[in-house]
């Protein structure tokens, strides 16, 4: 699994299993069974104990028949504990969640046993609103009528609930067992997610329908899997900042931190959080598909028969790869292409500009239907016969997208009077943010010129922060605090973006200055071309 | 109607209608619609402002469509102000709640316009249940079965449905604008109503299933009728401590008062509860059925057509009475028969000893096959043509009626050290609480001989208790507190009891100067019998 749950939680799980051997009813003591066992059960410093009104006949009789000893499971509803269930005493059964990143393209699920703070384990299928809109654009305008909302919503619940069931069904657990769902997604996946209108998030003031959503049960949103579950969505700071970056500053411990740290989301989007314990700024931009390997002919996301690591000889051309699960590649992902490309410009194939070097004579770099290209992976060692290239049409889509994301970043830190030196860790978060190779994102000119230690792939910060709201439910007042703190920068209004961004379209910049490391590194050709 | 909302009551409805103009979307300005809306309702005095997420989205539409203007109907929950409705400003819909008296022979309804603070109408219906048994015992044992329970909550809940709706349509009301029920009933009827197992209430060592209740929606206990209405119930104290008598405390003030009253609820049981504003105790005991006028061969409840009040000329032995609605009588309800007992003691036809006095020669007292008879109307008076007669074996009953519930009023001042003469209001609350005439009352021994006016008839108490709550959402937090505080006395178990209640059952007692004002009184015969 990607990532542990970070040492500063609290031990407060969200769900809790309770344990409680009631007094005995007797002519001194007439509370009732039930105000007996929310007697034993309440703390003075936790909130009240409740009982859901649906639940009352169910639950006064199963104490009387445990004999006034019963396990029970106490759910955080954001304003009281409410019994969840009540199990016989002798029951082992495990306390279950989800946490789910509602993402554009996929759909994560991660259950997890909250009793023991485990990883069980991970599901992740394909987004099935893709076929209303590869982008979200898209979906927001299919969405504007009723009916489409509908539509949406249906296919995202029923899509959730098969994957659910699956990785339920794959573990040998019990639906019963899962009481809480943890759910982040950007706002308008949220939107979706909650057939609320979405339609305002694209029109101008950009004012979603709600950016906080109550704590409600799994069945509120249409779900007949879970019967106990209460379900969580985190609150979205605007129609640009969604509940998924708010999760993601979780996980990262931006909202933490002493010193300023930065989270770089690689998604569908870029989304750049920059603070600290005291401020936080976040701002998103359209960096993210060639990154993430959409753009490119032969771009996958990074799962299995993806190449995600590449060096090429400097003599001969010839590239080397890794690819995810083993065996022939069927296309390549974004650390991969991010690697490709740093090693091509290492080896000269790819000059600072971002073109090929016309005076290389090498089979690899040959004449394509799509103009010159670089082919990184022969016909005969594809599973479908086809060879993998990147021409200089892939390059150009891909340079663009590796400059916004630096121009990005040079912004936001710029914005608040910072420089990259100051930052003390970045976190590198995204479908391939645990794969990316620091060193090369440099190489390029993507990330900052920063001694690589700093950089953390974190992996799904999404996920990995609602998972995280699952163990310690003392996160759901930090969530609103940090939502609250947040500053949304609109860089698409911002006149300093594009002469940033013209100069980071170069390889790794025009400002060789800012990345000092690359001039000097190892594999970086000296002028007088020793790899050519 | 029977009482108006008492002066003390704090101008907090449990339900109110707020219109606000909201801050309209800007660029400056992210809020979501919803968050909007829930700012602009929050106080930082009142409980956080939350939604039902099933209505996140018809909510978040009705916004938009309002144009940022909405009526919002807020409920207090008991830990926040959840939006229930949203309408258009130029909505003038009132808003509504039922007050509702579950007894055991009788369901009423008050319907009241919580905004204007008025009591729109008032209805009440048999309880169908009695079909299971007249007694409440015969009933739990009934529920004894999940299938009895079962039969016994559909049969409830239906017929209060069918009640409210017929109030509903009697006065060209809209279920959609009913927000709130308030319910108070005994322990074993609280039971039913919410279907749980009532059957340890009368069994050792007597304990609920439950003496608090969540404040859930009507939904949540089957009712299809109103979408939007919260559902109070108030809690009980213990088996034999309902939440009638927490309504009913509520509706007489005992619980505020700096002297100590004592509310005296004659119900099906006799029901009573002596306190101040610090302590309050309870006891209940069965003196009610033949006071309700539910033992007597004639006796009937105080509705149209029962005789509730009787005056004998002392000479010639003729009564005369008053009818409810007019018209001829069809029975007598326990006020008339107060009046009629103490009529024919002042008359001398019953003597001290509660017999017929057989000297009398006169055609009202004759023979019946229920043994010596007084017929109080002639056949030809009644609209079935059948005399109305009170028998020795009628009397018997009656005067072990009112022996038990002087014994009850007489122990439970004695247990707190304290003489009738220190309470300073007695109310008395029940079906016929406001007819009861409490002249004629200590004339017969039934209640102490203390200055007439501290008597205070209150109508049903319980369901003013539960109308009062409506207007005062604070009551939720006193209703706590007030039940938190009650102390039961157990009579079965008090050898007192036996002794205080010999001298009881003569009229108006053995121990004639407990009554010195009957002794006295314009009308009680001398022993010269000039009535005679």
């Amino acid at each position: 699994m990607d990532s542990d749950f970070p040492n500063w939680l609290k031990d407060q799980p969200l769900v809790q299993s309770l344990t409680v051997e009631l007094v005995r009813p007797s002519l001194e003591d007439n509370a009732g069974d039930m105000d007996r066992l929310v007697r034993a059960l309440s703390r003075p410093e936790a909130p009240p104990v409740t009982i859901h009104p649906s639940r009352m006949i169910e639950f006064c009789e199963k104490i009387r028949t445990s004999g006034f000893r019963c396990r029970t499971i106490l759910g955080f509803t954001g304003m009281s504990c409410e019994i969840l269930d009540i199990l016989p005493v002798s029951s082992e059964d495990p306390v279950l969640g989800f946490a789910v990143d509602l993402g554009t393209s996929s759909l994560v699920f991660r259950l997890i046993d909250i009793g023991k703070r485990a990883i069980v384990r991970e599901i992740a299928v394909r987004n099935p609103q893709i076929q209303y809109g590869e982008d979200i654009l898209s979906r927001i305008l299919f969405a504007r009528s009723a009916q489409g909302r509908k539509i949406l919503r249906t296919m995202l619940v029923d899509a959730c609930s098969r994957a659910m069931r699956d990785c339920l069904d794959l573990t040998g657990l019990r639906a019963e067992n899962v009481y809480a769902l943890s759910c982040a997604g950007n706002t308008a996946m949220t939107h979706f997610f909650w057939g609320v209108d979405a339609s305002n998030i694209c029109r101008e003031p950009y004012i979603p329908a709600a950016n906080n959503f109550p704590v409600g049960r799994a069945v509120d949103l249409g779900f007949d899997l879970f019967p106990n579950a209460l379900l969580y969505t985190f609150p979205n700071v605007g129609s640009y900042v969604g509940g998924d970056i708010v999760s993601g500053i979780l996980a990262a411990g931006v909202h933490r931190s002493g010193s300023p740290r930065m989270l770089i989301d690689v998604g569908t989007n870029a989304e750049v959080v920059l603070g600290n314990a005291e401020w936080l700024i976040a701002c998103a931009g359209a960096a993210g598909p060639a990154l993430e390997g959409g753009v490119v002919a032969r771009g996958m996301q990074a799962v299995a028969g993806a190449i995600d690591r590449v060096r090429i000889d400097r003599r001969t051309l010839q590239p080397e790869w890794r690819v995810i699960g083993g065996g022939k590649p069927a296309g390549i992902c974004g650390s991969g292409l991010i690697d490709l490309i740093a090693e091509m410009f290492s080896a000269g194939i790819v000059t600072v500009q971002g073109k090929f070097d016309r005076s290389i004579r090498n089979p690899r770099l040959r004449s394509t239907p799509d103009g010159l290209a670089y082919v990184f992976a022969l016909a005969g060692e594809t599973p479908e016969g086809e060879e993998l290239a990147i021409s200089e049409i892939d390059l150009g889509v891909f340079l663009k997208s590796k400059a916004a994301m630096y121009t990005i970043l040079s912004i936001i830190v710029g914005k608040v009077g910072l420089r990259f030196e100051d930052l003390e860790e970045i976190s590198v978060a995204g479908t391939f943010g645990n794969r990316i190779d620091p060193e090369m994102a440099v190489r390029i000119g993507m990330i900052p010129d920063l001694p690589r230690e700093i950089y953390r792939g974190i992996g799904n910060s999404s996920l990995l922060g609602a998972a995280m709201l699952l163990m310690d439910r003392t996160l759901l007042d930090e969530v609103n605090r940090v939502r609250n703190r947040i500053t949304y920068i609109e860089l698409n209004v911002d006149a300093a973006l594009m002469s940033e961004f013209r100069g980071a379209l170069f390889l790794p910049h025009t400002n060789r200055r800012l990345f000092p490391s690359v001039l000097c590194g190892r594999d970086y050709p000296a002028p007088d071309g020793n790899g050519k």
